[in-house]
């Protein structure tokens, strides 16, 4: 790049597909949208930090491009609202190493980013760029909308729900783990291998059916796991002051744990605590689970439910997250990414 | 802190200031706002990285959270809107030697920032929080809204409007030349170089001014003083198709400039093109001169009108920007920060 002008025209010129209530987008002070009655505005912000979030060893830039995004749709969807807008801010080294070839690499990045963008009718309409000292730092910020009062919530959870997950959980651990061990995507193969790291390089946001359930008001609470199966649950848990029972046989465990776990129990711990899924873990009546595998089948997901929402007395059982297994019930451990711990 | 969630639980009860428009801050995957009929949102993101935007030997962390959000705010102000909500992504680092104990430093910080956010009635309703490999590394996220049509934009720049700026221009670059020189921050002095050194840690964006001439129709281009006079000038005719013609002798031009200036030169280069003032740079039709500097002054505001805008033709004139400087006319030379040049 030549310029930080140039480079953010560059950006500019692609961003340019529009949404009926954007009335500017990048080039001023701010973005302008337009408010509507009846409508909720949705809004999201996911920091990535090189060498915490992603090394570039491992990371091709396209990847790099469409996960940034795909973090942030995953929020939206688990929201049940629809992505429109997003903002991207990006510190970037300039010690070149890091990012060799700057132009090819930032071509490959935008191609990954507007490909889903495009995907799901998102327009980029602002952000900011700088220098970075030496690691590439990208925030990714993505709005959307729903229908008034029709958000869900991580706090509507109520006893005798039943707790639902979409996908299978567990490869994205596994192709980290891979990564870590020196694997490499290859495009052309495919393999459970390759599949894991697809997983945890090129995420799916389920966008399509968290909006359609949410519309449809077919979901009490939800939360796209991020952090992990055990840990996000236990926001919702949290958030709806209720426990939670999950069957140890129907949670959905990704083939590809198996290529990293010795044991059933370190695949189960993968499954369940290895996060960066962005599946959508929610709860809802029982009475639609027939109407919500209906709506996954529509977008060829998967939907298994997993457990139950219970009432829990804090007085008499210290672990709001209970694990049934064997005709056992135990603590289901939450092992999920602490970035302080 | 003892986890990232016990961090995020802090900043959430801190953060509980209501807006009548906010369904949901902090603690779910998404905020949610509620949109209105008639109004305008506005968003607008600033990334600030340690060693490149500040340096934690002489920022104070309660200056810093000031300026992380007063950057956005003067965006919001520049397009004459009134700001409303505010997201903030954070990077820490592990090393605690970069910010030494952690828990008083973050207690100054969210002063700072909450201390500007009530001013202003700016609620913080979300973000991200995560570690960094080694540097700080902060985005800063503000929404507002406007009324529908008002938003003030860079391209509505007219031949014959004159061009006004805030307050004095330059202190700020003077401020970060002395804190380079080992010059610090002295909270009880009140002098010339601590004068300078306080514009550059703590500046004051100019939002009651902005969005009172936004919603009045009183000015026609408006962008806020951030890479320099100069650059950011050249952005206003760029987008509005014109050029402009400053008088060297209006140009109100910070005293503290010449603490680090030895010539004339020197301070003019300094007051147009050090950047960082969060001044705001307007045009506006004449005739509303009066109104605007009675504007100004209800906000305690100095309003200087500095130079016209004028239809250039680029075959006859190269530069967009020009000088009017002792009956000579010179190309204004922008010499604003390119963060990748």
């Amino acid at each position: 790049m030549n310029s930080e002008f140039a480079f953010i025209n560059r950006i500019r010129s692609r961003a340019a597909l529009r949404s009926a209530d954007l009335v500017c987008g990048i080039g001023d002070d701010t973005a302008i949208i337009t408010e509507r009655a009846g409508r909720e505005m949705l809004v999201t912000a996911d920091l990535l930090i090189e060498d915490v979030h992603f090394k570039s060893d491992y990371t091709p830039p396209r990847h790099l491009g469409h996960k940034a995004l795909a973090v942030s749709l995953s929020d939206i969807a688990a929201m049940g609202g629809e992505p429109r807008h997003a903002l991207l801010t990006l510190g970037i080294p300039k010690n070149k190493s890091r990012f060799p070839n700057p132009d090819p690499q930032w071509e490959e990045f935008f191609a990954g980013y507007f490909a889903l963008a495009d995907k799901f009718g998102v327009t980029l309409i602002g952000g900011d760029t700088c220098a970075a000292p030496d690691r590439l730092v990208i925030d990714s910020i993505v709005m959307g909308n729903c229908a008034r009062g029709k958000a869900v919530r991580r706090s509507g959870a109520q006893p005798g729900d039943g707790i639902y997950v979409t996908g299978e959980l567990g490869a994205s651990a596994a192709g980290l783990e891979l990564l870590r061990r020196g694997e490499r995507l290859s495009e052309n193969k495919d393999s459970a291998l390759q599949r894991a790291l697809r997983a945890h390089l090129t995420p799916q946001p389920r966008v399509e059916f968290g909006r359609r359930i949410g519309e449809a008001g077919l979901t009490r609470a939800m939360i796209d796991v991020s952090d992990g199966l055990a840990q996000d649950l236990g926001h919702i848990c949290e958030e709806s002051g209720v426990g939670a029972i999950i069957d140890y046989a129907e949670v959905p465990m990704a083939a590809e744990t198996r290529l990293v776990s010795e044991s059933d129990e370190s695949a189960f711990t993968l499954a369940t605590s290895g996060g960066e899924d962005y599946e959508l873990l929610l709860t809802a009546d029982r009475r639609d689970e027939t109407v919500l595998k209906e709506i996954a089948q529509a977008c060829n997901l998967l939907l298994t439910r997993i457990g139950e929402i219970v009432a829990i007395d804090p007085a008499v059982c210290a672990s709001p997250l209970l694990l049934r297994q064997a005709g056992r019930i135990e603590p289901l451990r939450a092992r999920g990414y602490d970035h302080f711990a």
